[in-house]
């Protein structure tokens, strides 16, 4: 049954995918532009028989070329045609702002901002205002429709944005509407044969310029993935309702923002605040316990098949084996030990039997309170865990008692799951009828949005797996720690091909990475698990595990490993143990989409900079201009290398850990054995 | 008659150029092999039914494919098949040297070495040496052929040797065998596109690896360039005598070096020393008249047409215009001033006219003696020049007693030229009869080392103009300063396109300038120079003409303009006037080939560090990490950069100077217009 509603579903939206005809844009007449700050990038206005239309320049050259606006309403005039230029304003915004924690403590949002307030010539005389950002690293707008008569409740049926690229660049993607949510492989193709996909969608044009489309401010609305409708051009497609609508607009009159990222450096990509600057400011008042950790848990076992999610001989939750995790992460510093498998409803068809768990009390195998407090004692916390199976409403019903559960048992993190393929999302209709959602419409963002603001009422910083894509909501709500909806180190353990190829991670920064933060759960340090998975592996070498703590990033880390395996690799757990989650800075030393990554970080909360680099199945040698350290002071670098015969495929364990003194003026040679990386943890000497 | 002998040889050049059957590599038994110091590079060597083979692996994985080795000789057996190993040597190379002059003052040549001695099995019993050396940033390979019964002087009438490539590599290149020698746009091509190249021959890889195959040590041997002979197989084919015969081989007893660099940042091409470690070091004793300068000259004017090489009104030559250029040479501290048209022989129809020139004396408008006596005093120099219209025995003739001349005058710098195209240059074969060489085959190659020697025993500095691609031989011979063998400057004043395209200069530092230094004669201020070439005009921004002073190396740089036009641009003179052209080292912060390239470099004879950043007609913003300046110094960083609305096309002179205070833990954003650029001197504030 769940199968047919997800068939029923995919068949609309194939149907609603006929490629719109090509607009003549040609007749489109500009009114107005923004430039950015440095007058680096160009949005243009202008109206085409009164239809808005937009443009992007940089330094005087079409990145993107007259592109259609327009909303198309359910039982309402569309707010497509008509329009006239009732006003318009230019303003410029210079703010810098501190994070809660990120990737670099200050943030510049520098920009100009155009809005353009249109109303119907004739008909209804409505107002739409189309608001536009040029920063000198991207350009974003948004559309707003402040309530008015003639435009109180209305439901969205299509949004018409386009996005006319001006050749087919090179890109990097996965399909959108597919059963697994976004844990896909990336794909990389001209944007000519791409058709319809998630954002971020990354490009690399032939001058060397790179682009990076996404949104931001997701609220309230439902997820535009991009779908192609000519050669280059793309169109916005919004994840539907099972009615088939795609928005209901009441309080929110705002769409999210429609970001483009453009740089040079596709490392600039990486350290762009542009999303982060398009959501609202922090509304958490008190934030004083939101804190980056890391973590250490019971659920690589499972993915092994060591243990079990539940109850039998092989429970990976038990109060004993709990009690050794937190020794573990009191002994090393972790701030919070995962413990999957707690909660009743995990049986062996529970992920065929639906609404099954129940998140008020444990297993009787598993003390919850007596876990919990030990934790506490230790100096470290237990880690929620709430793996809804996508049974949502089931879910809401119990997160006031389960979240003050988690209150009264002083846990501060807790990772949610919802495991659930395509639209198996149920929700009932007006007549009651069972209907099926999307993981990314605009049910479930409201969903996870609700969740953020109770968990933060509970004091509890979230990690959501099979979510929605970020879209910088951390900063308005900075307890929205970090999230998966991407494929993580599990698929090592059980994926289809043996195991994530080496590349999988040199795409992650550029692409999953561009919307938030990644609980990719690094760190495992047993790379073949001959004795679990026999026909997988981790397609990585030992050094390039650890520098995916810097690549990746996260303000939540896992080590992933079964914690008696880093007893065999205690050098190399030195740096797992010793590497920070919180940034005062990032650089970007070196970037090729899919190839190689160098990341520098300074910790926010002592004098440490951590370095990690890494490559995909090519070997390399990069050299790292250590600049970023502090002039006229010398450091220990803590080394940890790919050892001269080391490469992923035969001799991942070859590694060397080594300590050298080190001065800003230098260039360290990085060498990266195949399937290789280097980490490097710079301290100060005195 | 010209023109024929041009035809005939091209026509057997075709003729030779049927693609050989593709070898049975897959039988090839691997022998010996050798990698580099840091395990980066490994070049493997085999037999395949006696022939030697080699194959190249980067990290164990492939670059170079088993490729064929051997020499075809003329009437004798062919150096080819047949062969055991005799014996097999391998040793380190671990030496640090210190340059006269150059990109940097020292020179690490750290490689490991692999010598193969082969001998024939039967027949004469031969014995023919491979020497491999692999370093970490690339391969390198010879034959040597000890003279030895059956083996004295003979002639090699093809060269084997093979580069299999592992794809269909995006590649750049000139095609070999046209008729204006090395002067054409680079073409962007596959590989599997082009068809007989001259070296440098560049490559990106699908992975982001670089690849250039060039030589080094090009002595008694003739130009090597490849020939595509299957998909992604290229052959060397040298550039052939008259006669047919490729090398004529008599007390050189060693090929050139063939190399290949590789790496995975393409800046780190431009800093390899690869190429100068594999030429002979220093035979030059007293070196202390060998030193890097920049000049002026009456030379831009003649491409104008607002001056003549030739006497009349608008004689550039004159005493007059010399003493003024002298003059201001000396007020702003060149070192040369470069007079063209100084001798008899220039007339309107000097150029098919053939042998005409007269080095010893000059025309009669020109006060030669005075004139030296006069930049002498000023404590500058006259540079000399001679055009010697490719009428290499003619000149040939006059050199001991024009060499002698310029000794006298006490000049040290001599500009020479060999226009004349394909194979114009004329020798006299055994019977007497005219024979056409071109202008790369060994014949010219003997004629330039010859004239290098010659110079050097007057104390003078060469800088060859349609001369043979560099190898290197200024590390053995450094008063072999700079050369152009590239479509330089001139080109802009009345080059078919209306001047050079905007990547022109992107694509010289990952091609023409990884052989050796570049006369560009960058500096031309007044870029659109109506008056004179209405329909050309000079596509940068005055600031990226500035920049052009670092990214462009060349040991000699002239500041190219009309010296009154620097007049009009006081602030941009600044610059040239201050540039270094002698280097304590280099750096490459930001390089894609054909779109952008960030250089920072050491003056070597003060603290000051010189920046220059170019891209091609796409605006860019890079961020230049300043690591390179002292630690805890602080510097003046006199910025030369575009202007906001500033572009090639509309607004080139939009330009700003401005000074600001940095640090070397800065970063600075370096904003490029369309076809722009930035220059930036750092000098210690106190």
């Amino acid at each position: 049954m769940k199968r047919s509603g997800f068939m029923a579903v995919l068949a609309l939206v194939l149907l609603v995918r006929c490629a719109p005809a090509e607009n003549d844009t040609e007749r489109v007449m500009e009114k107005f532009s923004v430039s950015s700050p440095s007058s680096v990038n160009t949005v243009h206005f202008g109206l085409n028989d009164g239809q808005p239309h937009y443009r992007v320049t940089r330094f005087g050259q079409e990145v993107i070329g007259w592109s259609a606006l327009g909303l198309e309403l359910k039982d309402l005039p569309d707010l497509v045609n008509g329009f006239e230029v009732d006003a318009h304003e230019t303003f410029p915004v210079r703010e810098t702002w501190e994070q809660v924690w990120g990737q670099s403590r200050y943030v510049d949002n520098h920009c100009d901002v155009l809005k353009v307030f249109l109303r119907e010539k004739e008909a209804l005389g409505r107002q739409l205002i189309l608001e536009f950002r040029a920063f000198d690293d991207g350009v974003a707008f948004r559309y707003e429709y402040p309530e008015q008569p003639g435009l109180e409740t209305f439901r969205i049926m299509d949004e018409l944005t386009e996005f006319r690229l001006t050749g087919d660049h090179e890109s990097w993607y996965i399909d959108a509407y597919q059963w697994n949510r976004y844990e896909y492989y990336y794909q990389n193709s001209p944007v000519s044969q791409a058709d319809t996909v998630h954002t971020p969608f990354t490009m690399r044009t032939a001058d060397d310029l790179y682009l990076s489309f996404h949104q931001a401010a997701l609220i309230d609305y439902s997820t535009m993935t991009m779908e192609r409708t000519g050669d280059f051009t793309f169109k916005a497609n919004l994840v539907p309702w099972a009615e088939g609508d795609r928005v209901r607009v009441s309080e929110t009159r705002v769409t999210p923002w429609r970001t483009i990222l453009m740089s040079d450096f596709p490392g600039d990509l990486i350290t762009s605040k542009m999303i982060l600057n398009l959501n609202e400011p922090n509304k958490i008042e008190d934030t004083s316990w939101i804190k980056p950790g890391k973590y250490v848990g019971i659920w690589w076992g499972m993915h092994l098949d060591k243990y079990t999610w539940h109850p039998g001989d092989k429970l990976g939750a038990t109060t004993e084996r709990a009690k050794r995790y937190i020794d573990f992460a009191a002994e090393h510093g972790f701030d919070h030990v995962l413990v999957e498998g707690w909660n009743p409803g995990w049986d062996e068809a529970w992920y065929e039997s639906g609404v099954v768990f129940d998140f008020t009390r444990p297993v009787e195998e598993f003390d919850l309170e007596e876990v919990a407090a030990y934790a506490r004692e230790k100096g470290t916390r237990l880690m929620g865990h709430h793996e809804t199976s996508a049974s949502v409403l089931h879910y809401e019903a119990q997160v006031p008692e389960a979240f003050q559960l988690l209150e009264d048992l002083e846990v501060r993190a807790l990772k949610t799951g919802y495991v659930g393929h395509g639209t198996e999302i149920v929700r009932y209709g007006e007549d009651g009828e069972e209907l099926h959602e999307w993981h990314h419409g605009q049910f479930m963002v409201n969903h996870h949005l609700d969740v953020i603001k109770k968990a933060a009422e509970h004091k509890i910083m979230l990690n959501v797996h099979e979510g929605v894509m970020s879209t910088g909501l951390r900063r308005t709500y900075p307890n929205m720690m970090t999230s998966e909806v991407a494929k993580g180190q599990e698929y090592n353990a059980w994926g289809e091909a043996g195991g994530n190829p080496p590349e999988h991670t040199l795409l992650i920064p550029f692409l999953r990475n561009l919307a938030g933060p990644f609980d990719y759960t690094p760190g495992v340090v047993d790379l073949y698990f001959e004795e679990y998975r026999p026909d997988n592996r981790i397609k990585s070498t030992l050094a390039k595990e650890l520098a995916l703590y810097v690549t990746i990033y996260s303000p939540l880390h896992m080590a992933a490993d079964l914690v008696e395996n880093y007893d065999d690799h205690p050098e190399a757990f030195r740096f797992i143990r010793d590497v920070s989650v919180d940034w005062e800075e990032t650089r970007v030393l070196h970037a090729s989409i899919g190839n190689y990554l160098t990341v520098a970080r300074k910790d926010r909360h002592s004098e440490d900079w951590y370095l990690g680099s890494i490559t995909n199945e090519n070997g390399r040698v990069l050299k790292a201009s250590l600049g970023f350290l502090d002039p006229g002071r010398t450091y220990v670098a803590e080394i940890y290398r790919d050892g001269r015969d080391a490469g992923w495929e035969e001799a991942p364990y070859e590694f060397v850990r080594e300590e050298v003194t080190v001065t800003s003026d230098m260039a360290l040679p990085l060498r990266l054995a195949s399937g290789g990386g280097q980490a490097i943890r710079f301290r100060p000497a005195e």
